[in-house]
């Protein structure tokens, strides 16, 4: 009890524990922020998200969660310290280089994700995941999008569709550490979720694609047929597919090459900047730049590096490692800074975000109907598939930041602040019930002999998974 | 030779090599800008340098030259590539993001440098050292301000006084490793100069310290009368003092009871926002952020994270690496892109950025006089005090930012264009000038035997002054 309760108060009292004096400073330090070049607030307030988010995700891990909760917490609190008057942390929702570290720790996190993806990998996990995958990406689309048709009535149909798309992505990662923590993760159970669960991420990200692609259109006026959204599906897909392909015959000459050259940090500093090379070129082909961070992590792989590995001491993932550590927690804790737990004074936008995690956990039952395999726990593939976490927040992010003209003709960010906060309690509410039903689920099904489990080769993909929850 | 000109080549060609339609792209990049939250061009824009950063880097130390030098003129060549008609890398001079990463690299290398250096260490390196600091501080600051004063006549005296304190400060990391390239570590000199270098880096921040309160004070109109400036003085030695004394009772204590946390990469967070919050409160008492970052390298210690060990596999140092290796880089390369090089068209102003190195080199020759131990090659070590490197260019990075009132009134930079780029060429100058002339001294005077070098523990003083050229 003792362990929980200690970093508890901690998090709690966070910005409490810091003097008042340093957030009372906070507010008057505007007048030399020109002076110095960079606005020491942005020095303060990354101290405090990353305190925060080793805090809170401290206390989550002791309370057997994924850390990623306590970092989404403990954002919140902070971000909510107005109501019992704090508002020394307000500045962060919308100062513009927290926010820019935020997006470069998102895609990061989407590179990390693609480096432990491969395109072999996927093809394996065979034909269930795949069927598993697209049950589990169209019904929760289609609730979300009745559930936001029905409590936003007046909001333009793209928020509808857009919200849909937001109950899409599975985190393979939350999912994989509840079955590597109970032993389960060699069972064919386990390795077709995850399987699907990273399909999911790719379908999910096409969506995003195509509805971005959408929404830019209706802002340029133009009306949007069918046509127009197949288009974009194709770019979409052939952006990916292009990356792929070149990729797999450019990057192994191109890292050999630079293999050669003899400096310092010339891996990391070369693999980062092809990510961000990619990403830039999703943006200019019109999808968002984790698509191309995604896919530079597919098409990069350690077997690349091995005219590194004489000199560098650490593989490219232990290199990478500190960077994410530090701006990924950014990303996680500026969502939770960014609800406005005010917003849920009216009984119905609780109801709202309720409707919104029923769908995302309803939704994703409709995938142990695609499972055509035998002997198989099928409620136990349905759970597993609930949590949402990284994809379908990056999206509700993105969403705040597309705008659409609403009846008025003024521009509205497509996801307002009640639906982003609805967003955040769906992904808390699904992470929190996934891992106790799934236990609940798995224990009534058959157990894998002991000896199976430990030979199975295919572990090493679910513990790569694994590894992606302790960025 | 081949293995100088192919690098030459590449990081000559390095943004011709980028598709053409790279660039075009990146002007017309901006209408998307908004809608990602992330401006796109930060992401091209952060790749290309670093790009440039590696490829410099890896020619210059094919030259046998410290890497940070062909990161700067990689910078150069990069930011005036606008004369050959090339303008896409403009934006990167004044956008806010880009900026920012390099000012937090900034401050993470003077927290790196404060790590490598301890109190005990520089008691320990004695009164020689520091009696060739004070001489190698006084005579480069005065000469400084006279070139000042003869080539830019109608500016302000501030300025004149702030080129003097950017002529201080001797990089430690360029000397270091020259010394250890040509086995030199354990000689007498070698540790008196480290120590020294060391020192200036002290006294050249407490110089900014009060240039800067001297600045804001005129800023607001008040006449500076000399008591100011002794308070100004006095705040800085207090607050560098009093982090000291204070960290070296809380420190232990606080990263003690963190080493109970058990989540990942909380070593690494804690420390940096220890760093940050140091530099933030730096920033309140009137001082540059940079002396923060250093008091809190200073006063942590690997001793303190022992009850990390266990877990963590990773020291701080190797923590911090990769996240240094990816943001310093930035500032250096972004120091070069600031040179226009257009401002050198007259003949003057070379004049005026030879000078300025002249300065600096005879300056540093007085370190000489200040050696009163026997059997000692001063020349040797007059030389080795030559390059300037870090310190001087961020002491000119924050002259940009620092605005003063011209004879109409109007607030102009204390250090303009045209400094900045003087001191720029006078930081290259030096530092490529030390290197030979070093050799040359130091194989005139008696080399040690084998054996004393080998068992000198001291050298592991110069080793990890030697890391951090290496960052």
């Amino acid at each position: 009890m003792r362990r929980v309760l200690v970093p508890a108060l901690l998090v709690c009292g966070a910005a409490l524990v810091l003097p008042r004096t340093i957030w009372a400073g906070v507010g008057t330090a505007e007048a030399t922020a020109s002076q110095q070049g960079l606005d020491p607030r942005v020095l303060v307030g990354v101290a405090v998200i990353l305190i925060v988010a080793k805090l809170g995700g401290e206390l989550f891990e002791r309370l057997e969660q994924p850390a990623v909760l306590g970092e989404l917490i403990g954002g919140i609190i902070t971000g909510n310290l107005a109501l019992i008057g704090f508002g020394g942390a307000n500045f962060l929702r919308t100062n513009e280089v927290v926010g820019a570290l935020a997006q470069i720790g998102v895609i990061i996190l989407l590179f990390e994700v693609g480096l432990h993806s491969n395109v072999a990998d996927m093809i394996e996990v065979g034909w269930s995941s795949l069927a598993v995958a697209i049950a589990g990406v169209i019904a929760p689309f289609f609730l979300g999008w009745a559930v936001a048709a029905y409590f936003l009535p007046n909001a333009s149909q793209l928020t509808h569709i857009f919200v849909g798309a937001i109950l899409c992505a599975t985190s393979v990662g939350i999912t994989a550490r509840v079955l590597k923590d109970s032993g389960q993760l060699a069972r064919r159970e386990a390795r077709i979720i995850l399987g699907a669960a990273v399909i999911d991420d790719v379908l999910g990200l096409l969506i995003l694609a195509v509805i971005a692609g959408a929404i830019k259109a209706v802002q340029s006026g133009a009306s949007l047929a069918l046509l127009d959204i197949a288009i974009i599906a194709a770019k979409s897909v052939f952006f990916l597919a292009g990356a792929i392909v070149v990729g797999h015959y450019v990057v192994p000459h191109l890292f050999h090459r630079a293999g050669r050259l003899q400096g310092n940090g010339v891996l990391l500093a070369l693999a980062i900047s092809f990510c961000f090379l990619l990403a830039w070129a999703a943006s200019r082909v019109g999808l968002a730049p984790i698509v191309g961070a995604f896919a530079a992590g597919l098409v990069l792989d350690e077997a690349h590096f091995e005219s590194f590995r004489s000199r560098e001491e650490l593989r490219l993932e232990q290199l990478l490692s500190p960077v994410s550590s530090l701006l990924v927690p950014v990303f996680f804790v500026l969502m939770g800074l960014r609800v406005d737990l005010k917003a849920f004074a009216k009984p119905q936008l609780l109801l709202y975000a309720g409707a919104l995690a029923l769908a995302a956990i309803v939704g994703k039952q409709v995938c142990a109907l695609a499972v055509f395999e035998r002997q198989i726990n099928r409620t136990a593939i349905g759970i597993g598939m609930i949590p949402r976490g990284e994809v379908g927040l990056i999206l509700a992010g993105i969403g705040t930041t597309l705008m659409l003209p609403n009846g008025q003709g003024i521009n509205e960010p497509v996801i307002g602040p009640v639906t982003f906060g609805a967003v955040v309690i769906m992904v808390i509410l699904t992470t929190l019930i996934a891992p106790p039903l799934l236990k609940w689920s798995l224990a009534g099904g058959r157990f894998p002999s002991e000896e199976a489990r430990t030979n199975d080769l295919r572990c090493d993909v679910a513990e790569e998974a694994i590894e992606r929850t302790s960025y």
